[in-house]
């Protein structure tokens, strides 16, 4: 899994149905050199700035009640920064 | 799931049945410094320089009628650029 | 998907039977500064110096009639290099 | 599968239920030059410092005794530092 | 695919039951310039030095007789090296 900071939502109101409640996040990786971002979806409700765990490809299925075309999901809000 | 903008098409006369219908578009990465472009199928009509949403590899299932061997789809149109 | 070029083919003797009837393709993506080759499982008569469109991973089960560790295959040629 | 070396440990108070009882490690790759850490689940008991071998997107399935949205898991933990 | 050369092999005595019976082989990319090892499980009998064909993620379960925790595979043993 990916630690991440959300750093935006974006928006879309012309989307699959099934991507209809959940919140699009946009992660800043937070190991590494490579800040590239990239959007996952979310359920549990975190918040800007907050230090998320993310999990990718087809097992976002089973965090999901009902199937969605998502290839990262957030699955945790980390209690801290951790040390390393 | 990436960001990205539609750039270009790509077209294939010799293609398999199932991905017939589909349009497949060359998407350049929106976040980050590698601008590498790929392809990915579109059913919602995504236009040259939208942003989309894309999803990868077989999650793609969840949003397709039929099966099909695609590892990148459209599934969500942007409404504005992010601001990060 | 990928874009790539077809620039080489691989010969394995020693390999699974559901490979057998598989062409093994070295392919060049087309896109981007990293040009490091893989291989992809091809059904269709890709030849040498064509550009492919290829999906990855577990999609690929989505065009073989049978199933096979696959996770490269060319899903179509395309009819002319990209404009972009 | 990838070698990583166990270098620390993620909290998390509010995650998936399916996520309970897994620990979460933070790993850092054994080899190359780039050493981003990401975070594999453990259930197998792999300590700080120890080398173990982790496998990445669906198929943690087939070492989970029920479904959980993670993907990179520790399947082993290493006798000894591999000489290459 | 990807083809690699075997290099090492890793021994892990604490590991899943259902890896018991698997090689696990360390592999260096063939193509490209980033030779960052990983590892491969083997059932054909490959041997140090030898190049290889290894199929990724989920679709190693297509060559499995029973499931098992695996995302790297070698499904073939090349008979010589590529030209390119």
């Amino acid at each position: 899994m990916i630690v991440g900071r959300v750093v935006n939502t974006v928006v879309s109101s012309r989307k699959y149905d099934s991507l209809q409640g959940l919140k699009l996040l946009v992660i800043e990786p937070y190991y590494g050199d490579d800040k590239t971002c990239f959007v996952a979806a979310d359920i549990i409700g975190a918040g800007t700035g907050e230090l998320v765990l993310i999990t990718t490809g087809d097992t976002t299925k089973y965090a999901l009640e009902k199937d969605a075309p998502i290839d990262a999901l957030v699955v945790g809000i980390l209690d801290r920064e951790p040390s390393i």
